[in-house]
């Protein structure tokens, strides 16, 4: 029997045709449908949801929970769930979704193109036929299927403006690789699933600020956020944990921070491997000030995972316990091994 | 005739030592002499200035002038000048000694190590090999040598927190490499040299504010920065150059912030791959703004040349020119080219 696969699209360069203003994402779901490789509906049942007609850089905390609301009303009738999206932000939404969503029954497979599925370049048959695959291999979580390549979508970086190898799966392997057998799972790297019925905790907090540190930065920002009563502060610190303390002290900017009730996440700038702030005098007395590290998740995991760990409780003690704590795979379980 | 080199040390993993706070970078000069590779001598006659004993994390502004206008009074009595320095902010002190410094008579690199020179594993013999090659080969401007490669200062990004390889040159090829051969330069890829004297501009605007974009990020930040007196924004876009504008329209602020005098530079939180805001709807209503492109600079250099080009004139239009000139290999020309 051919597995049942719903696509979800909400716009993207996939769904983009040239206007006036540049590329713009104007195509219906119908229509984007006739662009699917001729051969899926002899492999596939599939059904298209129009959702969005979004640039992905307009796709914010609103759509993720529109998203995540109507994977979760439809997970049971589908064997698995396609996104179509656009890439600029697709690592954001890959993320906020596995922690939205957890004990995904099926497959959900967000994709996309650098160019356009009208354009006679267009790398879109590809990145569908994969994620088609993706979507009926019976894997449960949430991937991203790009470039013959699918990633688990709490470890994907967008590190390409052009490039049809846009993504990175960033200290950890591809769940799976297209070659001349087909689609190849690596059944290691899969998520851990469990048999409880999926849970839908799509609550978010929006007052969380990302701070890519620049020498010099000045801490008094860190004030203005609080007057400005943010909740959540994840801050790329330099290296493997490096903060400034010289002259602008921003360590006891941290401190105070901290005391006004905000949770500092501190990771690191450097796309690859993990930070580790208890290496170096300047990174432990940031820990000292209570900040929580996020080991080697990704920005946009650490990012969305704070909002989302914000969303679901005010408790400090729970707090920590949830952003530390490897969720579907954004954290190396090694690794927390060796920090304990 | 032995070239001659100055050794400026500033700190940094190469120079620290475990303490109970962790490691701190408190070897004299004197001190990381005894590990420098016994060989050099041979070769080379190296002077070592001590100049600072900070972790990297506290490099600032203040120190980038010192370390100028050290390599600005000691650049006619040397060959070429080597610069330990701790590789959490060395590529954004390389990218702002580039600015500051132009038509360098001869060369400045840039070293540091992974692990301290003391300790049995280290790297620092290694890149000090290569930076002291690099240092006698004539080849002029800023550089860093690090894991038998050298990098354009401007250039690089340090995108691995633990491995020997630590840094990346970016979007660019490295200028020089290590083999049996010794030290290969890449004479294309040196940056393009006067005969005009050294001149040291080493200015700078602090009011300079990094913002690395996430989904939902609030515009009013913005004008909080306006409030501050911040005088640029250099913001992170998403992909090529996604802005988000539905619901929280941050194109709009970007129009007020430039209305307020504020210098506006667009970039890509991808590492790699140059920005093109005029592709998409969204990235061409904020040109509409404005606001400039940073193409293919890397963040670091994109920051750390708005700081400088701030603090050499008021002037928009001069601003606007000098911003988006390739001032010393830090924009591919092809790409201003194809722009044109």
């Amino acid at each position: 029997m051919k597995k049942r696969l719903l696509v979800l699209t909400t716009g993207g360069t996939i769904a983009s045709r040239a206007t006036d203003e540049g590329l713009a994402p104007d195509m219906s779901g119908g229509e984007l449908a006739g662009w699917f490789p001729s051969v899926a509906p002899d492999y596939y049942e599939i059904s298209v949801l129009e959702l969005l007609h979004l640039d992905s850089s307009n796709i914010q905390p609103e759509e993720w929970r529109l998203i995540a609301q109507t994977i979760y009303d439809c997970q049971t009738s589908y064997d698995g769930i396609v996104i179509t999206h656009g890439t600029d932000t697709m690592a954001y939404t890959a993320s906020v979704l596995s922690f939205m969503l957890r004990d995904l029954p099926i497959p959900v497979v967000l994709t996309g193109s650098q160019l356009p599925a009208d354009h006679p370049m267009t790398d879109a048959m590809e990145n569908l036929r994969t994620a088609f695959a993706m979507a009926a291999s019976g894997a449960r979580g949430v991937f991203i299927a790009f470039n013959r390549k699918v990633l688990l979508g709490c470890r994907a970086v967008k590190t390409h403006t052009m490039d049809f190898d846009a993504f990175e799966s960033v200290n950890y392997p591809p769940v799976a690789y297209v070659d001349g057998k087909g689609l190849n799972l690596n059944t290691r790297a899969l998520p851990r699933v469990t048999d409880a019925p999926c849970r839908l905790h799509s609550e978010l907090e929006q007052k969380v600020f990302l701070i890519k540190l620049t020498p010099g930065f000045d801490p008094e920002v860190l004030d203005m956020l609080a007057d400005m009563h943010y909740r959540g502060i994840v801050i790329e610190a330099f290296g493997a944990g490096g903060l400034h303390f010289v002259r602008r002290d921003l360590v006891a900017k941290l401190q105070k921070a901290a005391l006004r009730g905000i949770t500092v996440v501190v990771c690191s700038q450097c796309l690859y491997e993990p930070s580790d702030f208890s290496l170096y005098q300047v990174g432990k007395m940031a820990l000292k000030q209570g900040v929580l590290e996020s080991r080697d998740m990704t920005t946009e995991a650490a990012v969305t995972k704070l909002m989302w760990v914000l969303g679901q409780t005010d408790d400090p003690a729970e707090i920590r316990r949830m952003f530390t704590c490897n969720l579907c795979g954004e954290i190396t379980e090694d690794l927390e091994e060796r920090n304990i």
